[in-house]
């Protein structure tokens, strides 16, 4: 009787997926919408399994513990910047309009920015003061500002009195306070505003 | 017996303070050393009691729940900091001197105003995640930006060419997002560097 309410809800609730990647997909997006609307807190296993439409069984076959489950969402959102990164820089943008749409990748000025910053903030929050982390796993956004001084260097965009060490620090800081004033300031910031900030940072390090 | 054994421990564990003010102060010194032990999910009423070595009634009759308690050791962290800008603007250092200390207040380059941003960081992400409030409350740091412009401005030193708006909401990011990387990843960004990238900050909004 419980195995066949079980089944009818699932059937319900849940596309067929048999592909055992796209299922693991569909429990982290759940996981998401799950953490924007109650926050970390409220992400347990047992939530999740249940906007997922999944038993919890059938969710701990996918994930065995909360921690593995976030790992998971963070890794998804990483995935998905870096592949808007990537289309960015194969586009035929000219040089400099391409590193501001790089720019506006990490900053939330949509809705699902807006999502996938809430999970990265959920998630550094949740390595800081529940794993007790000293410093947190690198989500490569340093990595990447470097490359963005470089690529503008490259192409003869850069002011050539800059201390490049200094750039990327003051770059990689302006654009993490812009992401974090547009997630917890949203009424305030808007991104009209974000592009003006980050244009004027850009035009400041270019030459004219 | 009990009550014996307790008032021994109190007698041990705590200073003999009798002002109630000074006793507030004293709990929430406390809950701050708790945050940055065990984090906020550690930072229960409970074990702020143990630290501040008084009972869990002793403890209520000041703050009945824990955001009380939090709460109030924000404001203490909002108190000590503008004291400390306060005094730089009242001291005899030069306009763009003064500047980059007041800067230096807000990011945390030693181990006070780390424990302070401990604080901060958790007292907001508590806010986000576990309060669920969409805006978080202001911490006047972007008023503070706002009259940090308008006194280079008025000392002569800021570039007539400026966007004064659009460098508030700059500068803003870039406090905050040094903040952020000075407590996240404490490890690879040391203090030198957090004074050469607001140096460097200043000394390109200003005139030569």
């Amino acid at each position: 009787m419980f195995v066949n309410r079980l089944s009818k809800c699932y059937n319900k609730c849940m596309p067929k997926i048999v592909d055992h990647g796209e299922r693991k997909h569909h429990i982290a997006e759940a996981a998401w919408r799950v953490i924007q609307e109650k926050g970390m807190k409220g992400a347990t296993v047992r939530n999740i399994a249940k906007e997922a439409g999944l038993s919890l069984g059938a969710l701990r076959h996918y994930f065995s513990t909360q921690d593995e489950l976030l790992d998971f969402a963070m890794s998804l959102v990483k995935e998905r910047v870096t592949d808007r990164v990537r289309f960015i820089i194969e586009s035929d943008l000219p040089p400099k309009d391409k590193a501001l749409s790089i720019l506006l990748e990490l900053v939330p000025v949509d809705e699902q920015k807006m999502a996938e910053m809430e999970v990265w903030f959920a998630f550094t929050f949740h390595a800081k003061y529940m794993k007790q982390d000293t410093d947190t796993q690198d989500d490569g956004i340093l990595k990447g500002m470097h490359r963005l001084l470089e690529f503008l260097d490259g192409n003869g965009l850069l002011r050539r009195d800059l201390d490049q060490e200094v750039e990327v620090e003051r770059l990689y800081a302006l654009v993490n306070g812009l992401a974090l004033h547009a997630l917890l300031e949203s009424r305030r910031l808007h991104p009209e505003r974000i592009v003006q900030v980050l244009t004027r940072h850009l035009d400041s390090i270019c030459v004219k």
